[in-house]
């Protein structure tokens, strides 16, 4: 593992970017939300993806130049096609539209069809609560995930995300929440089962139907968990209907099973801009007394309080502006010699 | 248990909200809502929670007289304050508030503090999805869920809502999610544990910490399971920070630890009208070709298809209208004596 200075690695991808055909401004938003995503810790949907990204653009899913157009006005919500252009590209786009439209209407919603795998969720969480309004937005995504009941792949991970502004007596301190609606992302159990480790709770069945903890026994029955069973299930179902409906676009069944060709997806992004709700030192003293609640709770490992969603992703933030930013060796010769 | 006459039910909770001080519309509101959510199957948050419904206007928590008022005005979102009404009249009313104005912009919201527990929150899904639109909403509850890294309940369950309207081959199909952030709600757990029962899955901690199918050992620890474990807590965190702030109103943690004296809640009702968005028929097509792909899925256990959120409401519904709406026999009996 390298540690490569944030500025370093931006330049990097940007002109990773151009060689794969972006320009001007679009190259250096899909530049930095890659290099962001890397620095705020979150390694698998960052730099690592570059690759695939690459490989989409070669094999015709991703089209470099396509911009997002609107297609449908309902007044403070609209749909929009991305025409398959760079997932994260125009989902920062919708969620910036989004945002438009509730500072204008105090609720605005984008729903966004024929879209791109849109790397980190949180990236648009981030996006809104740094410009100060509240944010839900989620994604669906190729099957991947079983149904209660079956053990079939019909539903979607769907990652959900929901960011609120607040601003600490330190600085800002947004909540940001990103989650699969799996317990754990395929990568993850891979990464378990490649390190002989166990997961931490249980993540799947094994071949004798079995709740297992065991990475290698989720990889062979191709049964991982959603998050609280039924539950989890239901809210993929829910999620996936929403995008899908609301978008006029594609729902997880109809969506290639082929990470290499997952193409083509639904997207809802909604902000609320809380400004005439109430005033803002109201509103960050109500997050203040809930994080302090939860900071103030007994921790069952000495040291380890609990933590907040988004918590993590500040200190992680930190350390690698101040370290340098971890990436993969060979990942970063591909980018660095543009040989993905 | 008997089997009671939907109209005899109806009735008999019309004169005891009446008993208890509700007058003209607004008794008839609440009187329905309770009943809607027996004959609909969910037993634990309908006629059996009158007892406390009662208790609590004894005991001043709830205001039968109370009406919400509009506090806040921020275009297609209001905030609204619940003034410690009936839980159930006060959430119906937000959702239709919600329902005017997502007709009026496309998307609307109302976040309303101040409020009681709404029993059965898949109602104002039904709600929404009657009236053909799509509807989010979620409440803030007293603490009664530990956050991941403590064994303390400073989370809520905080059920969330998530509401589809479509119309399938043979009339209303809606798709309508109603989930708490708990694996298994502490009545569920109780109810198992007086049957001598094991939960299905693991529904907590034990007093080792190790997790438990065991419902007696986590009534014991007092340690319930969010969904997906640290998934859950955050999402319980997201929700409860939305609600509390957009509302202005009381966070998880500042709500007494009481279920007699739970009150002054925060709310958060969304809907969208697709009018504007695209054609009925098209969406219709999209939820019936994702409903579709799940009932295609082979199931676990033959005979046991896979079943969308609401599906099975659908099918209690038209049981317990055809023999009877389910009910237990001490709790009639109160009911019809007016002696809660």
């Amino acid at each position: 593992m390298l540690r490569i200075p944030y500025r370093d690695l931006y330049a990097a991808v940007l002109r990773a970017t151009e060689h794969l055909g972006m320009r001007g401004e679009r190259a250096a938003l899909c530049a930095r939300l890659f290099s962001e995503t890397t620095r705020d810790g979150v390694y698998t949907h960052g730099l690592n993806r570059f690759p695939r990204f690459a490989e989409m653009i070669a094999n015709g899913s991703i089209a470099t130049d396509a911009e997002p157009e609107r297609i449908g006005n309902a007044g403070a919500i609209e749909r929009w096609n991305g025409n398959r252009g760079p997932g994260n590209v125009n989902a920062w786009l919708a969620m910036e539209r989004a945002l438009e439209l509730a500072r204008e209407f105090g609720i605005g919603g984008v729903a966004l069809a024929n879209t791109n795998h849109w790397m980190r969720g949180g990236s648009y969480g981030w996006q809104a609560a740094d410009a100060g309004l509240f944010a839900m937005c989620w994604t669906n995504t190729m099957p991947n995930l079983p149904a209660w009941g079956t053990a079939s792949p019909v539903l979607g991970n769907n990652p959900l995300v929901i960011a609120i502004p607040h601003t600490g007596k330190i600085g800002l301190s947004h909540i940001v929440l990103d989650m699969a609606m799996s317990q754990f992302s395929y990568g993850a159990v891979t990464s378990y089962a490649a390190r002989g480790e166990m997961l931490p709770v249980p993540g799947g069945y094994d071949a004798q139907g079995e709740l297992t903890r065991d990475p290698q026994a989720i990889k062979d029955s191709q049964r991982a968990l959603p998050i609280g069973y039924w539950k989890g299930a239901g809210l993929s179902t829910a999620l996936d209907l929403m995008a899908a409906m609301l978008s006029g676009g594609r729902a997880t069944h109809e969506i290639p099973q082929d990470s290499a060709y997952e193409s083509g997806i639904s997207q809802v992004f909604i902000a609320i801009d809380p400004g005439r709700l109430g005033p803002p030192e109201e509103l960050n003293s109500i997050a203040a007394g809930v994080l302090e609640s939860l900071h103030l709770a007994p921790p069952l490992a000495p040291g380890k309080p609990v933590r907040y969603p988004g918590e993590q992703t500040l200190h992680l933030r930190e350390e690698n502006l101040r370290l340098g930013v971890p990436v993969e060796e060979s990942v970063w010769k591909m980018v660095q010699e543009l040989t993905f």
